[in-house]
């Protein structure tokens, strides 16, 4: 259920083990209506998206579509712009247009032997004992019944198949929404296509308690997003008249309105969309149904990791059938669910941390200057000290719960050399290298 | 929405300030079909809801049919009793049986000026920007349709009323079940109708991850409740045929088997019962629809304080009805629901930390001598120090907020007392009155 990104790759490699994969969606073909249909929202693609996709082969084609970008580059009220590097060297992450990475994903997953892709159905109910989707054609209005040997609920973060499995006795849940909308808008190209920011870059816009962020895309634009109070001083419920967000925007963002000639227009026809962090328990029923991303962990997208976290989901699964085999679906499905929850209910929690840091540290000095700290400890100790952003992005093969354990460990010997250090030449005193080595 | 405890309670008070009240709930009335139909689990009320009763002069009447528990008796394996008094002198909790006071509630209810009560009427579709209600008869199946003018969801923990409010927009929730199920048991009354264990007492069989409670009934039985995990070495699962059940209990229960003659019989007959802790946010729509009791905040039992805070609900709402008038609804809704969600999640915090102390801790010497520690603390520094126990039970006046922080800042403070501690003698020495002087 769900051809989404997840539901397409995940169709993909269950192809490729040799099913047969009968995929419904309740939206339309996303491919016959151009892209105005679908979300025009860029996702940032990095190593754990990549590997699930080389999995199948086609990390190639996707790579052609993506915009690497090596730094965050932060715009201060002044527009003054500062600089972090994601890794090193020529490590990056991607900026990929939702749209086109879903509609490639289906396009292959068409074509490969034994799949079929019914769009516009719509799972009204499920018959979990009994084996049987209750399904509704959107066009006809029609209902029809489909009986299931598997079914695999990626129908994303309000998932249907979830709210099934929700009936049952004993099932957790918890849905937590944060206090903050966020707002799509388009930082427009030069006249000749080009970039009229730094191309290979994720751009932010720092501001306490919100921030703006902007993805470059391949014809000269960037999307950005406002993340933004419901409620409150600086809020959408402030923002009322066009005039509002004019003053807004030029007092704020002031190097970004010469670039948005469409701001008011679209601050007022976009929709504001929420911000939720899903979690729920289990995420199997019997050896029938199984539960995988945004259906699983819809997380916030700060770190960058719900496309990611998904399409692990997939990496994860398929390793799973490799050792296992077929012969065993209960075992399977049991051992995903229990290998990737203390995994996704990480990347949850790092996602919600790396609000904070996005929206508010990174406008911090002494921030930038532990990160320049930190970098000095990677190259002195490689291997031993990696930073936390690496381990979540750049570090394929290291869990998300073993990152983010990694990440606190580290952050808590900085709390102690932090105090020790003015400047970056610090780094070199004594007591400074002490203290490293001693807490390495 | 909803006639049970909370429901008729919070009915009384809206009657008494001049409100026409209409009462819907979806099952029948258990007023007709004797006890049988309503759970026959039996409550321990206290001084919350002994305030709330109070309010509307009913406490008097409901005494008459509660049994006072002074203290805790705890049976371990080898049938030896020790003791732990619940406060102090005269200070006890009520063994009442729900059914019976839910029944008299009912009847105060009905009795009240322009009240009105219908049974079996099923909320199927709440439509809260048109203000009405869509109830279908349980006797004859037919859906009806009314309109209110506000409505009060005190229809439990699987609320159908706050299942309305969670469609709409960025609504938090979250329903977290415990490994644990519960089976109610029976200890018989004597032949005579006398109490075979002592009468005023909660007793408790703790055994590390599990154990039994049982609280007096008027007719000299006790109601027992079993909360055992769902799967493991012991467990629901574990226990398959009546035998099974017999040599557990005789090996783990020995003192209570021979006064449950009935026991095999009733585990296999009753339900299994599950325990959930809800929360949710916000609790209100507008000015026209509030959520409490358990369909706020339902909290699993082992502090007994489910049904006492949702009658201090009562005790709030009534509060703030007194000071501002009916003239501002959605101020005073919104007030309530900001005053009270503090609290109850404090007390949601408590009743799951209580479970390992009644299953685990109430087992061990060290934590019954930590007990009478705190209690000649308690004696010298009369309001200085309240255990945390009384501030939850006996203390009306002090919110769950205020008593989980002050019971944590004691905790901390027993925590450096506690090793210089051999015996009760060894609270009079030097070391250990300075550093209780110090620490208050």
């Amino acid at each position: 259920m769900g051809a989404g990104l997840v539901g397409s790759l995940l169709t993909l490699y269950l192809a490729r083990r040799g099913h047969p994969v009968q995929v419904f969606e309740r939206l339309a073909d996303p491919r016959k209506q151009g892209l105005a249909g679908g979300r025009s929202i860029n996702l940032a693609l990095s190593d754990r998206g990549w590997k699930a996709l080389a999995g199948v082969g086609v990390a190639d084609d996707i790579r052609q579509v993506g915009i690497p970008m090596y730094r965050r580059v932060m715009h201060d009220g002044q527009s003054n712009l500062t600089f972090q590097p994601y890794g090193q060297d020529n490590q990056a992450i991607y900026s990929v247009n939702r749209g086109s990475l879903n509609c490639a994903l289906l396009d292959l997953a068409e074509a490969a032997p034994n799949v079929r892709i019914s769009f516009g159905q719509k799972l009204t109910r499920l018959d979990l004992p009994g084996r049987r989707l209750h399904l509704q054609d959107a066009a006809t209005g029609e209902e029809h019944d489909v009986p299931y040997e598997r079914l695999f609920g990626a129908d994303g973060a309000f998932s249907a198949v979830r709210a099934a499995l929700q009936r049952t006795d004993r099932t957790d849940y918890s849905q937590q929404y944060l206090e903050y909308g966020y707002k799509e808008l388009t930082i427009a190209a030069g006249p000749d296509g080009s970039w009229q920011l730094e191309k290979n870059a994720l751009h932010i816009w720092p501001r306490g308690n919100f921030l703006m962020i902007a993805l470059p895309n391949l014809d000269g634009s960037f999307n950005a997003t406002l993340f933004f109070p419901y409620e409150g001083d600086n809020s959408f419920a402030a923002l009322r008249a066009p005039t509002d967000v004019a003053t807004f925007f030029q007092a704020t963002f002031p190097d970004a309105v010469p670039l948005m000639p469409q701001l008011t227009e679209e601050f007022f026809d976009h929709p504001t969309g929420s911000l939720v962090t899903i979690r729920c328990w289990p995420w199997v029923y019997h050896d029938t149904v199984l539960l995988l991303g945004d259906a699983a962990h819809a997380i916030v997208p700060f770190y960058g990791q719900g496309m990611n976290a998904g399409f692990e989901d997939c990496t994860v699964l398929n390793q799973l059938l490799a050792q296992h085999g077929e012969a065993d679906w209960a075992h399977v499905m049991a051992e995903f669910a229990r290998q990737r929850k203390p995994n996704t209910d990480a990347m949850a929690d790092l996602a919600l941390y790396n609000f904070v840091e996005m929206r508010d540290r990174v406008a911090d000095p002494r921030f930038l200057l532990q990160k320049r700290i930190e970098s000095k400890i990677a190259a002195q100790f490689p291997g031993q000290w990696v930073p936390l952003y690496s381990r979540v992005t750049f570090s394929p093969d290291t869990s998300y719960a073993e990152a983010w354990a990694a990440g606190q460990r580290q952050e808590a010997i900085m709390q102690r050399v932090m105090p020790l250090i003015e400047t970056e030449a610090d780094y070199e005193s004594a007591a400074v290298q002490t203290l490293v080595r001693e807490s390495l």
